[in-house]
C-alpha cells in the first residue's frame, strides 16, 4: 500500500520534517503548502503586481496558495492537520473541514489544552495526535500493519 | 428564488437574529447550529451518559452536533460564517472549509482587523462582510435584484 | 429543522414504534424496510413466480427489497440501525456500510455486549445508543436543539 | 487489464493466500485489512495511549484501521468478501454495503448455509462464490477470459 | 413512501395504461418519452426547420426528446424498461444502461423468448417482469409491503 | 412534467419575456440573473463598500451576480444561452460551457451569422434555436409532447 | 496524449483488430469485453456450477462480464460501439448508454440503414462512423491532430 | 509536485510556447486543443464525409474536437484560457465555464481592455495574468514555491 500524505497547518516547527524523516523507508509521497511565510504571504504581488489595499494584496496570494493546496488535498489518501501554539491559524481548520467534506482521512496533530476548542474538528477525525512520532506511528501501522516497541 | 441559508459561527451576539429581522420580507429559509452555548457543549452526554475524559465527553457532543451542521451545510445555497472577536473559533472556519469543498456560496462575516489571518478563508468566499446588516443585502439582492438606498 | 430517518435492521421487537411514538410531536419522516418477515422473504416469488432453488427464491425477494432499502436509504438524513439479540443480521451491517459510504448520519442501537463485535461499524457512525429513548432524544436535539430532563 | 481486488472478511484462515497464489501469473494487485488479530485490535491505543473503558480502547483502533480500509476499498476495482464459519462478522457485512455503495464489483465468498442470512447481501453481488478457486478463477476470467478445464 | 417511475421502451401497446391503471391508489408518479411516434420523430424539423438529409431530420428529434428523457431518467427511483415483439428496440436497452449507470432501480418487462438477448441488460436489473401485472405487484409491495392474493 | 429553465445571456432586448409569455400556460419555472444592468455592475461596491481600482470593483459585483446564476444553473433542468447581435458576452458562453459540464439539457439561442464562432457552444448543445418561439416551442414539447401547428 | 478506449458490440466480425491495427504506432490502450462467444455465454456456470433453468445460467454469466465490461467503461476516455448486422445487440446499446450516463466520449459504428433505429444513440455520441478506418482517423486526430491525406 | 496543464483558448500567437518553453525545468504536462486552424474547423467531414449545410459542417467538427478538450480539461490540474485580441472566441469562455463547473483551477490570461467583458469570467479564476511571463512563474511557484527576481 502507498500513501499520499499532505501535511497541513502549522509552518514555524520543523513537526513535518520530524513525520517525513520517522517514515524515510515507506511508501510515502508527502506534499505540503509552501512554507516560507514570506513567500507564501508575498506571492500574488510578487507574480501579478502590486496592490495598493492589503486585502487584496493578501488576496492574490491566498488563491496563489490556493491552487496548490487544493490540489494537494484532493489528491491525499490522509490529511494531517496540525493545529501549533501560536497564531489563530484559521488556514488550518478550513483545509481540515475542506478534507472532512471530501471524505479524506484526517489526522489531528494537537496539544490537550485545545482538545475544547477543537473538538468540532477532532469529531471528523480518524485520529488525535500529540507528536509528530505518533503520526509516523499511524502511517507505518496503515501501510504495513506494524505497531510501535 | 428561494434561499436556503446557513448561518455558522459565533454564538454570543445577536448577528444571526439582525440578518434574520433584515430579510423577514424575504424567501429565504435560515437554518443555524444549536446556538445554546451549555446545550451544545453537553448535549452527548445529557443523552449517550456520563465520560469520565474530558476528550471522549466533547466528543461524543460534537458528533450530535455534526448530525445537524452537516445536513444544514449540504442543504444551504448560502453559508455565512461569522467570526467573532473572542475565541479561537475553528469550528467556523472548519465550516467554512466544508461548505467550500461543497462549492457552497460563501459569504464571510468578520472585522478587518482579522484580514490577514482569513485571508485564505476569504479568498474561497463570493463575499467578505463588516456587518449583517451587509449580509442581509447580498441576500436582498441575490432574490430580487435589489439594492440598498 | 426537518429530518427523514430510516430505521434499519431487528424487525421482531416493536423498537420502531418506539421511536416514532417519542417523536409523535417532531418533524420527522420516519422510513423502514417491510417489516412483515414473512412477506418480505417471500416477495420475490409471490410476485415473479416460484424457484425450485432456494438460493433463487431468496435472490429475487431480496432484490424487489433493496428497491424500498436503497431509495430510503439515499433520502435519509440520519440512518438508525438497530442490532438486536437475534441472528446474525448481515443485513443491518450492510446497510450501515452502504449509509456510512454514501456519507449519511449514521446512529447505530445495540447493547454493550455487541461493543467489540461492532467497533467497526461504532468507529463509522456519530452515535451508538443504547434504546430507542435515546434515539429519539438525539433527533430531538438535532431538530430544536432541547435536551431530556 | 489490470486489476485492484480487495480482500475483506475472515482472518482466521488461509483464503487470502489461496486467492493469491492461484492468481500469482496474473495482473492483481492485492490489498487486505491489517490480518494480525491483536494488531487489529490494540493499534489504537499502542499508538495513541490507553483508555480506561474499552469502548474507547476499540474505537480508536477501529478509527485507525478504518483509514486502510476505506483506502483499499475506494481504490479497489473488485471487492471480495469472505463470511467465515465463526464470529459475527458484522465488519465484512459493512464492508460489503460500503463497497456496493460505491458501485464496486462485489464477490461474496461463503457456506450455502449461510445463503438466506446473507441474501441481501448476495443480491448486491456479481458473484456468490464457495471456495476461493471460484474467487481465483474469476479474476482469471475477467482478465483473460480463459475459463477452467 | 412515494416512487417515481419512469417507463421506458415500447410505445406501440398499451403497457403504460395497465400499469398507470393498477397503481391508480398508490403514491406513484409516473413520467414517459413522447409516446405519439410521429411527433417523436419529427418533433426537431417542425420546430427547428426541415433538414435535406434524413440522419439530421432524425438527429434534431433525438436530441429535443433527450431532454424529457434524460429529466425523466434522472428524476425516476424506479426506471420500467419494456421490451416489446417489434422492431430493434435500441432506445429501450439505451435508457436501461444510462440508467443503470446512474444507479436507478432497473425493472425490466420482456418476453422469455428475449431472455437470452437480454441476459447483459436484465443482470444489471432488480427485476425481470413478464406482464405489467407484475410491474405494479412490485411497485405496490415497495410502497406499501403487501403481496398479491 | 414540470421544468425550471434558466434563461441566460443578453439583457437589453425582451427575449426573456416573449419565452416567458409564450409558456405562460405551462408548468416551466423561469430563473435569470439579474438583468438591470447598472445594478448588476455595481451590486459589489454598493453593498461592500467603493474600490479604488475598476478591476476589483468589477470582481465584487460578479461574485455576488455568481451566488445568483451558479444556484440557478444547479437547480435548472434545462438551461437557455441567448448571444445577441452585441458585446462580447462572454457571459453567456462561460454559463454555456458551466452548464455543460454540469450535464444540463442546453438550447442556444443566437444568429446563422454567428454559427461558426459558436460551432464548440452549439455541438453541446440538444437544440439550436432562432428566436424565442422556437425556445417556447421545445418546452412545450418536452412538457406535453405537443407540435405547433 | 494517451488514450483508452473501449471497443464495445459486435463480437462476430474483425472490426477491433482492423481498428487496433490502424493504431499500432499511437497512445493507445484498447480494452474490450470477452470477444469467445461461448467462453462469454457459459462463463457464469464454468466457473460457480451449472444451472437447471437457463434464465440463471444467463444470469450468472453475465454479471461475471459485467465485472469487466463495466470496469472498461468507466475507465475508458472514449467509448466506441459497434452495432453489426445481426443479432438484437441490445448489450451494445446498454453500453452506448451506460457510456453517456458517465459522461464518455462516444463513438458510433454502424450502417446507414440503422440510422433511424439508432437515432437516440448517435444523438449521445460525439461521432457516427461507418467503418473501422473511420474511427481510427478519429483516434489519430484527436492524439496528435492528424488528418488523413 | 507534478502538474497536468491544459493551455485553452486563442491559436493565432505563440503564447503557448512562451509558457512551455518558462517552464522547460518544471515537472509540468502540458496538454491544448488541436491547434492547426484548418484542421481544427475541417477534421469533421474530412474523416467522416462532406456536408452540404456548413452547419453541420461545423457540427462534425467541433464535436470531434470534443473529445480532445473535454478529456484534456477533466484531467487538467490547472486550466489557462487566453483571451487574445481578435475574433470572439466564445469556445475559450465556454472551457472557462467548464473548467470552472469542475472546480478546476482557473487563470485567465487577458488584456485590461477586456477586464470589465471579462470580469464573470475573472470572478471564478483563482490568477488574471497579462502575459505568459505570469502564467509560468504562477506555475513554478505552485510547484516549488520559488518566487521571480
Amino acid at each position: 500500500m502507498r500513501l499520499t500524505v499532505y501535511l497541513s497547518g502549522e509552518i514555524h516547527t520543523d513537526w513535518r520534517d520530524q513525520v517525513i524523516a520517522a517514515c524515510a523507508d515507506l511508501n510515502v509521497d508527502f506534499t505540503a503548502p509552501v512554507t516560507d511565510h514570506a513567500a507564501s504571504d508575498d506571492c500574488g504581488v510578487a507574480i501579478l503586481g502590486a496592490e495598493e489595499n492589503k486585502f487584496w494584496h493578501d488576496h492574490k496570494g491566498a488563491k496563489l496558495n490556493a491552487i496548490r493546496t487544493r490540489k494537494a488535498i484532493e489528491e491525499a489518501d490522509v490529511v494531517v492537520v496540525r493545529f501549533g501554539e501560536k497564531y489563530r491559524q484559521w488556514n488550518a481548520a478550513f483545509d481540515a473541514g475542506y478534507a472532512a467534506a471530501l471524505g479524506k482521512a484526517l489526522i489531528i496533530l494537537q496539544q490537550p489544552e485545545h482538545d475544547h476548542a477543537l473538538k468540532e474538528v477532532d469529531a471528523a477525525a480518524l485520529a488525535v495526535t500529540r507528536d509528530p512520532v505518533q503520526v509516523a506511528q499511524i502511517l507505518r501501522y496503515v501501510i504495513d500493519g506494524s505497531l510501535p516497541g
